[in-house]
């Protein structure tokens, strides 16, 4: 396919117009104002239109979009014990597929190329990720509190590793599995020692739930002689090897050095954050200290959406807002936060930009809407005006996924009856 | 029209399944779980659908759209002085009225139905409003400070008065003038206790700025003897009639009182004031001193749009996250705030709420999206998962004004062009 005419967000971040870009294979293959000399195939008319880079969601429970709207108005910890968990435990077999196929609708008609996944059972979100096409690091959310079975035994452990066994750089790269822990109040220490293990003998990167509530970071020290829960992760080696952390809303200074020093990233998911009442991530001292912050929806039911333009535009506002700052978080900073950060914190650095050599991993927003016109600078109108409704292509790897309203790789009807009838079926048991 | 088997959202504020929504004229004329005896015209299959009170805006400088992301990265007294006011000073004859059009598409599509504006010329407004359909509280936004002309001469004032004169009470109520001033510290005390007795003489609502920023709220204190604006405006006599604020960060605890002693109303406009770092209002505190809160978008400039549904899915979680409150403004709340409050606080008694006998202003929502799948409640799916494209239908005064990506009183594309002719001409000036 070949971009004609169309504005793009370039590897800089800066607004860029009028440019032809060619996709061959899976590749960006051509960048310039000067139309090409080759034959990309397909011409798109780029007018009124913008290319960014391929949107990454990188924090997700995407199967969690069969709870939407299911609890409301809890705090994280009653959340979780009296509505998510014992709803989580009837969730089976094809559920968990259904579950994914619309979180994956819901993202690539919102520009969504890739997401980090965490959820107890990955193998049906896999098989929704390789039918799609849509790019994920997949992660098991291991727990060993309330389990007595050693770490070897521990039944999400062994699913891990069948997981990382079976699908780890399948899809030629496209599905990646991860090392991951649910939570420092959810696993023991032994677990959080044979974790750090494990991600030294993968070379994987480690997704942690890191210090979301105040409960959870004052516990966390009482349990553990003082020590935060990035300081106590990081005694347990699990800094030791790349590590992506979500939410990290009641970090502490220290906390944020030691994160930094590590080379982690963050997850910042102001949305989930906002409406569990957890509080607001200071993403200004996050990225100060030099942490890679990338944007997440978290899971549809603290959301309740997977909408990245939401929750960008929202990022943004949010670290206005609260440092005062009207400067602070400019678009194209939170766009590249939501973008190239993402896909840095995956471990995808071939991914993210718009740049010759780098997967074709784009999306279009058409700007020529009564609530986006007119158009004065093109990263103001995506980061202020745009809506999720406004992207009309989404392309992953250089194949079209999503196009003008119509999916191209899942058939959406099939898939909201399937999710009706699992969440019924999933009520009747409880 | 008879809306058929839909789901409404009751004068209570509850969710109603199956329902019969039969329109007659410009008001609601049945409601029950019944088929009604009547014909009332074409049967709207509601299946799948929600039926709420159109959505009220209500703080808004609508013609505010050609600037829109104009001037980004200010906070408030620099982007008024240094980049909005120059801006104004070029807008003249039409571009108003396509200013105004391209903001009124913009909510139409987005199931508004009623809005309170406040510009320093508002005729062209009135006309586009005239147009369309939709309903608006128009206010001319009185400054005075340097200006040498008496409360008579001032030429707002005089445009005040003819705006009154020409619209007030046209098409049928659709359209009212009220009093106004811009702010504390754009106008002097004569003119603020002139425009109290302005609004005495006219039993007008008077429409104001306040408390926006912290700087504002120190500075009135300097100037009026330890006096807040709210505590100024009350000693001049403003709050003796209906009062209408906007914004009310930097409320204290007494202008809370005085307000609610004398039944103002507020508008809460969380994105606005995130983006300019003016901080985050009290909603809780405001309603809870007693206050009628409505929500509003502010201009397109400083938001960057007009989306009531975004609007007032960020005041529920901006609410929560602030206060750490998950339970804090629910979805049944804020639904109220930007409908039957938006109505209170422009003096429509009459409008709202979706109760027979009362104004068809209303709009449709479609839960068929794989965004909002599954639906568990209605309210929940309304409030944390729609979007305004999910509005299908806009209907005020039992007119269908939008419906299905279709306007049925303007045309879109001479609009979009009208505006980005208008922003050249003034830019070409500047």
């Amino acid at each position: 396919m070949l971009f004609r005419d169309i504005t793009i967000i370039d590897e800089n971040f800066k607004v860029r117009r009028h440019c032809y870009v060619g996709i061959k294979g899976d590749k960006i293959d051509y960048i310039s104002n000067k139309m090409p000399q080759e034959d990309y195939g397909e011409v798109y008319a780029g007018r009124d239109k913008v290319l960014i880079p391929g949107l990454v969601n990188a924090h997700c429970h995407v199967a969690m979009t069969l709870l939407r709207g299911y609890a409301e108005g809890l705090p994280l910890d009653r959340w979780l014990q009296e509505k998510v968990f014992p709803f989580e435990a009837k969730i089976q077999g094809e559920h968990f597929y259904y579950g994914a196929m619309l979180g994956i609708a819901e993202m690539l008609a919102s520009g969504v190329t890739s997401f980090s996944e965490m959820y107890f059972s990955v193998d049906e979100i896999a098989r929704a990720v390789e039918e799609t096409g849509i790019k994920c690091n997949l992660a098991v959310g291991v727990t060993s509190v309330g389990q007595s079975a050693s770490f070897e035994q521990n039944p999400m452990v062994v699913h891990l590793k069948e997981m990382h066994q079976k699908w780890n750089g399948a899809q030629n790269g496209r599905i990646l599995v991860d090392t991951c822990l649910h939570a420092e109040y959810t696993t023991d220490e032994h677990t959080v020692r044979e974790m750090a293990a494990l991600a030294q003998e993968w070379g994987s990167i480690t997704h942690i739930h890191l210090s979301e509530t105040k409960k959870e970071q004052e516990e966390c020290k009482t349990r553990h002689g003082g020590r935060s829960p990035a300081r106590y992760f990081a005694d347990c080696g699990i800094l030791n090897g790349p590590t992506h952390f979500a939410h990290c809303v009641h970090l502490e200074e220290e906390d944020r050095r030691l994160l930094a020093e590590h080379g982690a990233s963050v997850a910042h998911c102001p949305a989930s954050n906002l409406k569990l009442g957890s509080g607001i991530a200071d993403v200004a001292a996050l990225r100060s200290s030099g942490i890679c912050v990338a944007i997440g929806t978290d899971g549809a039911a603290s959301n309740n959406n997977l909408d990245m333009l939401a929750e960008l535009r929202l990022a943004s506002l949010l670290c206005k807002g609260s440092t005062g700052d009207p400067c602070a978080l400019p678009p194209e900073e939170v766009l590249y936060m939501a973008t190239r950060a993402g896909a840095l914190s995956q471990g995808r650095e071939n991914c993210g930009l718009i740049k010759e050599g780098f997967q074709a991993d784009l999306a279009v927003i058409d700007l020529h809407r009564p609530h986006i016109q007119p158009v004065f600078d093109e990263l103001n109108a995506i980061v202020y005006a745009a809506r999720s409704s406004d992207v009309v292509l989404t392309m992953c790897d250089g194949r079209v996924l999503y196009r003008d309203g119509v999916y191209l790789t899942l058939g959406d009807e099939g898939i909201i009856a399937g999710c009706a009838r699992s969440s019924g079926e999933i009520l009747e048991k409880l």
